[in-house]
Parts: structure tokens; C-alpha cells; sequence
């Protein structure tokens, strides 16, 4: 047996209670990486995190779920393979060092955290209409903007293919 | 699209540096599993982690490894889904607790370790020549011993299952 | 004997390599709660967290610090009580829930991380020439600002006080 | 100012629930560890961790408390340090690790898992009415054993300082 080629993961994070706009562009970044053959890392509950993981599976996709908790029931429907951690929100950072590159749609002060673990450890961040940050009158530039979500896809497969080439 | 069936997992844990007699029996366990479409989780590194992978995978199965550090490089070449979760030896308790019940081969002090935190929950542990563990000269009977791996794939099934509907 | 007095506790989070200015306001910040009874928690490690124990220490207060990894050897030299975690920086969440508030100063990526993980807890966070944050155009005012050390410790007590009565 | 000269921290693990002795004896390893100036660490709830801090506080010593979660109003009320971790069981390696030797006394399957934990890491373990493990009917006598309290804390004091010196 030949050893085994994984999947690329991408780590997909928003919101579990954002507007409409953000559920339609999350559903869509799911179809768009599961076109792709690429696998969705989310934490697991409502929201953007459902709606990227049935759009996934619309198109046949793999998703797995990062869970705060330790019960495989509290994942979304819509996830093939739930993590149960236990570890509450600790569990962000497992959330984004998971994938190569993260996608981030919208935005609660839970993404907020997720995408500082995610600049932290220089894993690369798109952002899709999610937080912007400054400090001391400064802009950060490090998140990577996107104007839809298939830019935002294409984005992270190169930043992520980016990174492991090294 | 209809909510989709999440395949059982089961928990399969060891030490990183068994006898040899323990690795033939992970490896056993691994394909035992898979054969009856049943996914692997476990730590993700060497020994029973790296058989009981090996195992699964010659027979198709899917293997999911909870790694101590940040790096999808550190798990075995047969390990599908890397989770990597920076947690250090934390991510014992998300290793028996993402399995609905977990096989213990052989043994290390972290295996030990794992077996506690999983009785704990209340999670079945299948032992295979695993810890005896007793209290004031009182022998604790809720390790589920089996004989060989065919018969600790079964018994875990079986308490996966009873679990579930209980 | 009677039920034991807690001391308050606030976190101070902060970058671990910050411009010299910083260093002069955690310092600062140390002294201002030390003299008012109040412990610090902190990440443990160099920059922010060190200057912020050094005030503490230089006033007599008490000084913990959570440490990512497992050896109190890494904790700096004025951190009364390591807490050895081994979870990395899952260890964020751990600093900012042991303290009633938080003062941020500057800041890293991990400090942003922190600030996220605060704020979803709704614990009050005090900025001190720290993250602003912003969505989609709409600046975020969750974060209590203050113009010096002295205003920071008096915020953030006043803060503290108010989450307990409430 | 002089760096701090911190005090040496012992872990005492025991389950919440324990049989009336295992209360007692427990007690007892707080007063004994607070007489001779060390800090005791444990997890903060009930049964043997409430009864150590008892006893230490009675002798004036000081108590850590590492939470399951992520109120500080979940700590018994003898401890001095609520450290909240949000991060459930996985803290039993926390607590743990934050001492330099452990002393588990009597035993849930969570001290079990505790004990696996130190082994694990070379911490030492003492010891008092606690868990016997064997593994293919070998005896493991990794757990050094104490007749009562005070040898237990004597045996703990003597390993911690062996360790830190070798």
C-alpha cells in the first residue's frame, strides 16, 4: 500500500448567529472548495459553520467539526466527522491550525480570537467581509481581502500551497 | 440533500513504543474496524497510533489522528485527517472522547491516562493485554477484557451501539 | 476559621516583543494594582507579561502566570505562581477567564486573540494603546479605553466590581 | 528588587467523592504541606481537593485551583487562586504539571487519569490508599507508596527537590 495523499483542509470561521448575506456566502465557500476536492475544518454549531458545511456537501465534500463540547450530537447536521474536544472555546485555536489557510466570513469576537491564533502562527487569513484591525492609527494589511467567495477560495488554495512549499 | 450518516468511530489508543506483539494486534484491530466501515480515531503518532492506521487503510478504511502539536507533518503517513491541535498531552481526553467507545492495546503511562479520563465519561474501554488497575486491594472490572483483536472490534461495536440507544 | 478572601484578580495581556513605551505602561500597570490589593494574571513570558510583574512586585503584589508549556523554568523571574498548562496557546482563554477584567497594552496577534476570546465571554476589556477593531465599516466600541496605566487600573476595577454586583 | 524566590508547589489529586478517611487524610496532607511552607495545587472542587485546602489554609498555607471551567465561583472555598480554564478535564494535566511532585490519594477514574499523566512525564507520584496498576500481570511500582499524611508529604518534598536538582 502506497502511503496515503490527504486532502488539502481549509478552516472555514464566522459567526454562529450572522446576518443572511454572510449564511449565503458561507454555503457558498462550501460548494466552492468541495468543487475543488478540498476538505472543511469549522467548529462544528450554527450559523456560518452550518451553512459552509452544507455547502460542502451539496457538492460531495468532506467537513469535519472541531466541537467545544463533548457530544458528537451538538455538530451541525452537515458534518461528516465530529471532533469532541471538551475544551471549550480553546478549541478556536484547533480550529484554525487544522487547515492550511483560513477563510474568514463575517465575524463574532469568537472569529475575532480565531483569526488572531490563526496571524499568531502566521497561517494565512482571506477575509470576506469580517474584521478589520488597526492598531495605534495603523492598519494591519496581514488579512488577505476577497471580494466574493470564490475569490476568497481561490486565495486560500494559493496560500496554503503557498506556505507548504515553504 | 438528506442529513447525512456519520460513520461510527471508535478510539483506538496504545503506546508509541510497544513490543512487537502489540503492534500485529493494532494493526489487526485496524482492519477489523474497517472492514465493517467503522472510522479510527487516535493520537495520531508512532506504534499502536501508526499499526492500528496502517491496519485501517488496507482495508479502506478512515483514519483520524488528534495531534499533540500544530504540524499535520508529525502524524503517521496513515493517518487521512491530521487534527492538529497544539494542545499537548490535553488532547488525550478529545482522543477517547471523539470514539463512542475505545480500544486499549498494550500500554503506555499517557494510554493509562486515556483509559481514566474515558471511564470517567462513562466512554467503554476494550482492553487487549492492556492496565489492570485496582483500589485497596480491589480489582476495578470495568475494562471490558477481550482475547484477541476480532473480539475487541466486536465488544466495542456492540458497547458503541448500546451507548448510543441507552 | 472563617471562609477565605480572594483577592481580585485583572489579566493584563500584551505582546511579548512591544515597543519600549509599552514596556513603561505595563510596568506601571503593575505597580498602579499592586498597590490597590489587586494580583495580576498574565501569559507569563517576556515583554508585557514581564514588565507588568516587575511593577507588581516592585509594589508587593501577587503575580500568576500561565504558562504555554510545562516547566515553571520558562515563566519570568517576577511570576510568583506558574501555572504549567502544556496547552500552548489554548492558553489564551485561560488567561483571560481568571481575571475579572482585562487590560490590554499594544499588542501581538496573540494579544488580539485575546482580546476576542474577553469579549465573547463579555469579561470588560480596558485598552491601552491597543487593537481597534472594526466590521464592514462599523467601528466596534466594546473595547473601554484609557489614556494612561493609572486610568487602565481604575477602569478595569471599577469593571470588575460592576460584573460581580450584576 | 531581588527575583522572587517562589514557593515550591505540590499537586494533591483525589477524587470529589470520596469514602469519610480518604477526607481525613487528605486534611491532614494540606495542614502537613502548609506547615512546612509549601503551596498546594489541585483541581479546585470537592471531596479530597476541598479537604486539602482546608487543611492547608488551617496552617495558614496557600491554595491553586485549577477549574474545569470558567467561573471562579465553581472553586471550594478554600482555595486562594481560581485559575479558570474553561478547558474541562483536560485540565487534570494542568494540574498536574503545576506541582513538582504529586500526591494522589484514594482515587476516581480522574485521579487515575491524573496519575497516568504524571507517570507520563517523570513527575513523581506519592502514593496513600490510591490506584494499583499492573499491565500482563507485572506489577508497575512507579508510584512511590506513603503509610500515612506525613510521610506521604515527606516523600513528595524529598522527590520534588531530587528532581529540580537533578
Amino acid at each position: 500500500m502506497d502511503v496515503i495523499q490527504r486532502p488539502l483542509i481549509i478552516s472555514v470561521i464566522g459567526g454562529g448567529f450572522p446576518p443572511p448575506e454572510a449564511l449565503i456566502q458561507a454555503q457558498e465557500v462550501g460548494r466552492e472548495l468541495a468543487k475543488r476536492g478540498v476538505a472543511v475544518v469549522c467548529g462544528a454549531l450554527t450559523g456560518v459553520m452550518d451553512a459552509v458545511c452544507k455547502g460542502a456537501k451539496e457538492q460531495g465534500g468532506l467537513t469535519i467539526g472541531i466541537l467545544p463540547g463533548d457530544s458528537p450530537e451538538d455538530a451541525n447536521p452537515y458534518v461528516d466527522i465530529p471532533i469532541c474536544t471538551g475544551i471549550g472555546y480553546s478549541r478556536n485555536v484547533t480550529v484554525v491550525q487544522t487547515g492550511r489557510a483560513v477563510i474568514a466570513i463575517d465575524g463574532s469576537y469568537g472569529t475575532l480570537s480565531e483569526i488572531g491564533h490563526a496571524l499568531a502562527a502566521n497561517t494565512p487569513v482571506i477575509g470576506l467581509g469580517t474584521w478589520d484591525i488597526s492598531i495605534c492609527g495603523k492598519q494591519d494589511n496581514n488579512i488577505i481581502r476577497a471580494k466574493d467567495p470564490a475569490e476568497a477560495v481561490v486565495k486560500a488554495i494559493k496560500a496554503a500551497k503557498l506556505r507548504d512549499k515553504g
